[in-house]
């Protein structure tokens, strides 16, 4: 098999401006993910191309063989000096893929009869996003409704921090998010959300119902549009002087009392 | 008021050096806080130096002068682009300062007869123990111990991160945890490690008496010296195939369901 030596390797650009360019992963509907622990828990039919370097496979003990064995005319071996040009870490694992975007439907999210679901506006840190999306497969979240204009979830520093909930956490994104909070109340969810006019704290309402939680901008919180949307709004408790929880934390705090309520 | 014009003055120069090296904050026993909000909340004792830019004080409405009444000769005014060289942040708010590290004694965290405390060992991403800090002052924590590989409490992107609580959490770092656990131990509080060998769920027990939760590595979790000392092993429920919480989420939910029974 060929090794790529070369930066200017069409694949190699490929895979650089995807992980740079939301646009790109956009119009190619992929992404890409890094490292042995997220290639090997892409779907198989998911994956499109996997680069591994030359030092990877000495260090795995196999052949180049095991690896075309295994992945097929998907794989490019590719020697350390290009693997660290491509890679977005400061520590290249030495294995990387391209992969299809998973997609869904809102009714994909709305497979039980009881849902949990995360509402997302506008959430723009992506270390946040892949946060919420980890602590949401852990809480025992259905489904993921991001705005828009929430930061790309296939940004590369999302896809690492989500630690593979990605491939496990049905999402949509709304290019409404009014119309589709009317829709999911229209099929019997009622929506929380955490905010500064909420009396009563969080955990004095029943979450075992059909539940959505609304988490807004880390800067700015839920536009009123979205607040008006809630059915209630609920207070976290805030010792000290601080005005807000982190909404990474926020989001964690709510969906870890809708576990505990229903686990009861 | 002279304007510092040159990169190579002295102040400027050991700002920059306490924002990279965590040794020079230890010898200088002072850290380095950015932006307006910050530096407003230092308490007045602690502030050493503060750093306005030229433009900072245009768009404040205010005069040199005063801001010279507020920060007497403590204040240094520098033209723009030396405010970008000293700012960590890639766009600088126009004020930083130098300020004094708080410093705790034990006792200071058992000031409250049932203390709520966080134990951290080895906690190594800046922004995880910043949101730990910021968590545990809306939860109401009374302190934190911290062993000494812990990542800098005073590194910047951590500083940030605390949202201020830096200043108002009482804190220690223990250069023997085993230690200060066994001699709060001997002051009634009792220790809960999140674990995989947890067979019971967080919330099946009672944190409304004296309470002390231990929080490992990200990676690598609690060494089995600090695991040994738990009174129990506590269960966070992980749905799908998601192996554990990002360690800050672990954290804020064993402290909001503390605060959440202290309430109750």
């Amino acid at each position: 098999m060929d090794i790529i030596t070369s930066t200017s390797n069409q694949g190699i650009k490929n895979v650089k401006t995807m992980l740079a360019k939301a646009k790109a992963r956009r119009q190619q509907q992929a992404f890409v993910v890094e490292g042995p622990r997220m290639v090997l828990e892409t779907p198989e039919g998911f994956l499109r191309e996997v680069y591994i370097s030359q030092s990877y496979i000495e260090k795995s003990g196999e052949t180049v063989q095991d690896f075309e064995r295994r992945f097929g005319d998907k794989l490019r071996v590719v020697n350390d000096s290009v693997m660290n040009h491509m890679s977005d870490t400061e520590t290249p694992q030495g294995i990387l893929a391209v992969v299809t975007q998973p997609a869904y439907e809102l009714s994909d999210l709305m497979a039980d009869d009881k849902p949990l679901l995360m509402v997302l506006e506008n959430v723009q840190d992506p270390g946040n996003l892949g946060t919420i999306f980890r602590t949401a497969e852990g809480a025992g979240v259905n489904g993921i409704i991001m705005s828009a204009d929430t930061v790309d979830i296939f940004n590369p520093k999302t896809v690492r921090s989500t630690m593979g909930s990605l491939y496990r956490m049905p999402f949509v994104i709304s290019s409404n998010l009014t119309e589709t909070i009317d829709e999911l109340q229209q099929q019997g969810v009622k929506f929380y959300a955490a905010h500064l006019a909420g009396e009563k704290y969080y955990d004095s309402y029943d979450y075992t119902g059909a539940t959505g939680f609304l988490i807004g901008n880390e800067g700015n919180g839920l536009t009123d549009a979205i607040a008006d949307k809630a059915d209630e709004y609920v207070k976290i408790p805030m010792g000290g002087k601080l005005e807000s929880l982190n909404a990474a934390m926020a989001a964690g705090v709510l969906m870890y009392e809708a576990n505990r309520q229903r686990r009861i």
